[in-house]
């Protein structure tokens, strides 16, 4: 009880340092020495930061390509209470889902040719829909989508880890966390750099997946493709309904989520740019099929059933190999890809946001780059949202991997309308080829998006459909205020002129000492009659300061005030509303604060922060001009 | 597990909302309804608001007289492991304390003829001695004191209840921080009103403890003075030593804390503030003799044995009254007696915290009294860290008990020093009787405070025993800086006199808008040589400025500056070191930066915050003036 309580206040602990070095780190090394020299905005273009394709297929693809190590399972184990007469159907599921996959492929490679600048779902169908909510639909739901990504997949990692060690479990939050922390800095870092680092873990989880497959065939050719496990094939399982069928298809075909990585990434490509996307598409279609099915298939040879202590690929790789050293690299490298499914993600959820902001619909702050040119606040906002869910669900998240796949297929099926109504329109070379193509793929992933959202509907799935309206509305109140401030500011240009203002200007004091001094020089400075404000608690103390005022030769005119409540905002509003109403229309009140700035952070507990406070509420309340006089503590 | 977890999150919300709340809560009505009306200064005089001594009794005497609770059972626990045979050993103790508890009265009542105007052992230590720390060991020690005094009455208050209601045990942290909660709003309401809140449950628990004594000295007078469980009396049990004979006192001895309220309280006193102080001494003395005696007796003729799920006041209560209402009523009355004292500690402590701050050894703003008159931050800092003592050892306080009463020792000790040395001084009526006393007193608590430091030592004193040095050594750090700082702005008020500054006005422009027009209007007020500065982060949008700037007609001189690293505060940093490189050595820099300020608490996401940084890094790390002119946003 008090370990778990104590694991809780860790983390809230470490997330409060994160936040506040984040909050105010520009002027320490730390950030130097984690994030690396600032990079010049003429860097971004350069084209040794971009990516050839071969090296960009397995890092934008190791969120599609990790999915196949719980997509076939996922599949599986809706059809688990049926018996092993059902095992067989994975055969039919697997070569649907790969049905699936080159539809998809096929569809966003037209995506490409039509968009070669780049452009997800979102550009899609902002150029083809003049409806606003149908671009914030796509946005959203993909936004959404890789929040659930990055919890999920790294959830999951985590969990394979403490499958294998069960001595890591009671640490599985803080472990969770950390690898967010690790995925932070490194993107903070910047998209090439994490290429060289991310590179090579997805090639290797490939040839495990491909030596899996490999020795699977061979060990088929030795002992034949009918073994002692293999269970009947063609048979029709007793309970099956349609229903049935379609869950476990939707639930396989979560498998297929990430594939739209790729094209949202075009402009990170070495030119040409749409040319090595449409490379790494067919390459990873390719090395995607075979995998699942010479996965699939395997595990209907050997007969293997869904556990849920036990993954499939975890038991065929038994199987082959037992639980020696190989069977550690598998385990390691899917912990491994799923860290990296949530890297790519990284990229694709601060792109996607720094261009949904650029058009008014998210606060500005997420299209500012950061020193190392990364989307740095995109990249902190999904690192805390998906940090705050691994929280609240204590790194058990594996009940929303189902769930994300809805935001997805939504947003397939937005980009392949658009897309459909952008070859009617603008024609070109075999249009009408590539206008079928987009509506077979609108056609299929509006079904399986509907089959999720109905099938899966009472597991969570409600969740998803309630936040993404609540987004679409909330970016169309961000755009409409944009809307009306620029629209407030906008002035004539050839009428309005800045003209010189009447300045009342007023200096706070609280005595005669040498702060006062340097902040009336000022006030004397700009002002011809600035005046002097006292605020006493008791008689005695404004009597002692007019005296002193009257001894240092009044060095302008010094209005005393009593405060009976000890509260020096109070009579200084009363105040301040008294000269609001007698001054000139036009004039302008500045209020000069002198304010002490200690040495050391532990001396501000000893000084009075009424200047602060004031000045907070006097910029909130009233439209006074506010001037700090800072005095720079020599001890 | 999870529950755990939430539990200590909601206390973390709790808290930062509270926090939140403190911080800025001036302004909204919800305080005004928690604390009340606003007082005068001029209200911290009437007599209506000073306690007459009867009323005095109840709510200043709740600490020491809480303690009969648990001080008899905290001297038998040490006894415990030597049988039976040591039973009797409670009426020696218990004489023994109620021995030293009028030697303490006696002193104490020294203590008010030699200052009449109140002084616990701090005034009376900084009176007598000429070393800076010795004032310092005895405000420190009770400042410690006070706060462990809170967390422990108040956990204790919880344990009671949720021993009696096993249904609460798991939110004993919540209810402990709740009861803060509630004493620190009580306490903000100030000390008068508490008293007529308070008084009744202390008088309640008093007439319990009254009753109880009856009761059994009726039973005794029927059944006999020896009855089947009464102990033989005068043996000695073997394994007695003289170590675990002065342990088991020094533990009974805690019982005594909380008897130097009254002699710091002695201002709260309605006129004639010393002899109601004495009275209430005396009265409380009788009330707690007669009670400890009566109750010490019974627990031997019961013969009665400490048990950890049982205390020996419920095991009398029971024996008594059986589990009727009665003893429903004396659980409650022990719940509200020991949550009394720590009320009466909330008090203390920030009165106890104003003098020392007075004096410049603690933080100033501990001086500051809040609306109602009470020191607010003085509460407020101690309701925070016994909520902090409390959430770190989760509400079980109990091993504590007995460490804070070294603080008190400590403290006594020094006072009753100080008192002989100013007997010796200064002489007057029977001075020498006077001196007696507080001599004996020294000795005797000397000699108690050194038993608890050797007996305790490895169960914890050895952390009060650390942390009082600490506060010393802060304390006088303190000290130091507002001495230097003194010194440092102290102006020879003949000879300095404020000359009127060259000011340099540099006005950030982000653009041509109406904010903008509105800070140049304010800027060509006060200087006749405004320079706007333009940061743009490229080529294209530097151009697009430079020709709005001259459609505009040029109203005054523009800078622009390129940024090549998306940062505004870099090349504003250099473009300021250059300015302040060349400027007359007596010119002062003026920054005016324009500030939007949201209508709405949201919108402060939707804008940019470079204004409010800048004006934090610049007011930080340069000795410039900086201006912001707000525009208040109207969407």
């Amino acid at each position: 009880m008090h370990h778990t309580s104590h694991k809780v206040e860790i983390i809230f602990i470490v997330l409060a340092i994160f936040a506040l070095w984040n909050a105010a780190s520009n002027f320490f090394s730390v950030k130097r020495v984690l994030i690396g020299r600032p990079m010049r905005t003429s860097e971004l273009n350069a084209q040794k930061n971009k990516l050839i394709w071969f090296i960009a297929l397995p890092i934008l693809s190791a969120d599609l390509y990790s999915s196949v190590a719980y997509g076939p399972e996922a599949g599986m184990t809706e059809l688990a209470g049926l018996g092993p007469s059902a095992k067989w159907l994975i055969v039919p599921i697997t070569f649907s889902t790969i049905f699936l996959l080159i539809i998809l492929i096929l569809s966003y490679i037209m995506g490409i040719l039509a968009y070669p600048n780049g452009g997800g779902s979102y550009a899609i169908a902002k150029d083809n829909f003049k409806e606003k909510w149908v671009a914030l639909l796509a946005s959203s739901s993909l936004l959404v989508d890789y929040i659930l990504t990055v919890s999920v997949s790294v959830s999951a990692a985590v969990e394979a880890v403490s499958s294998a060690y069960p001595v890591v479990a009671p640490f599985e939050t803080i472990l969770a966390i950390l690898c967010i922390v690790i995925l932070l800095v490194i993107n903070l870092r910047g998209v090439a750099e994490s290429a060289k680092i991310f590179a090579w873990p997805t090639i290797g989880f490939m040839t495990c997946m491909l030596v899996l497959v490999f020795t699977g065939l061979l060990n088929e050719s030795h002992l034949g493709f009918v073994q002692k496990n293999t269970p009947p094939f063609g048979s029709i399982p007793k309970g099956l309904s349609n229903l049935l069928l379609l869950k476990a298809f939707s639930s396989a075909c979560s498998a297929l989520t990430g594939i739209e990585t790729i094209s949202n990434s075009v402009p990170v490509f070495r030119d040409p740019k749409p040319k090595s996307a449409i490379k790494t598409y067919i390459a990873l279609g390719i090395i995607t099929s075979i995998t699942l099915i010479g996965f699939g298939y395997h595990l209907y040879v050997q007969g293997i059933s869904p556990n849920v202590h036990n993954t499939m690929l975890s038991q065929l790789a038994a199987i082959y190999f037992g639980h020696g050293i190989f069977y550690q690299i598998i385990i390691w490298f899917t912990f491994l890809v799923l860290v990296l499914a949530a890297n790519s993600t990284f990229t694709g959820f601060s792109q996607l946001a720094a261009i949904v902001a650029e058009d008014g619909f998210l606060p500005r702050a997420l299209t500012h780059r950061g020193d190392r040119l990364g989307y740095s606040n995109g990249i902190i906002v999904l690192a805390s949202t998906a940090s705050i869910l691994i929280i609240t669900f204590h790194a058990h998240t594996n009940a929303l991997i189902p769930l994300y796949a809805i935001g997805v297929f939504l947003s397939f099926t937005i980009a392949q309308i658009g897309l459909v109504k952008r070859w009617k329109r603008e024609k070109g070379p075999h249009w009408k080829t590539k206008l079928m193509i987009n509506a077979v793929g609108a056609l299929v992933t509006s079904a399986v998006a509907f089959i999720f959202g109905v099938t899966k509907f009472t597991s969570g799935a409600w969740i998803v459909l309630l936040i993404i309206p609540i987004l679409i509305f909330l970016s169309l109140k961000v755009y409409r205020h944009y809307e009306e401030v620029t629209n407030e500011l906008k002035i004539d240009i050839h009428t309005i002129h800045p003209e010189e203002s009447q300045v009342i200007s007023l200096v706070l004091v609280s005595g005669v000492h040498h702060l006062v001094n340097t902040t009336l020089s000022f006030a004397k400075g700009i002002s011809d009659h600035p005046i002097a404000i006292y605020v006493g608690f008791d008689d005695q103390s404004i009597e002692r300061m007019e005296a002193e005022w009257k001894e240092w030769g009044s060095p302008c005119r010094l209005v005393t005030i009593k405060s009976r409540y000890r509260s020096v905002l109070q009579p200084l509003t009363r105040f301040l509303r008294l000269i609001e109403e007698k001054k000139p229309d036009q004039a302008q009140v500045q209020v000069i604060i002198p304010q002490f700035i200690s040495k050391k952070w532990w001396h501000n507990l000893l000084h009075n922060h009424m200047a602060l406070f004031l000045r907070v509420w006097l910029m909130r309340n009233k439209n006074i001009i506010i001037t700090m006089v800072p005095y720079h503590l020599k001890q």
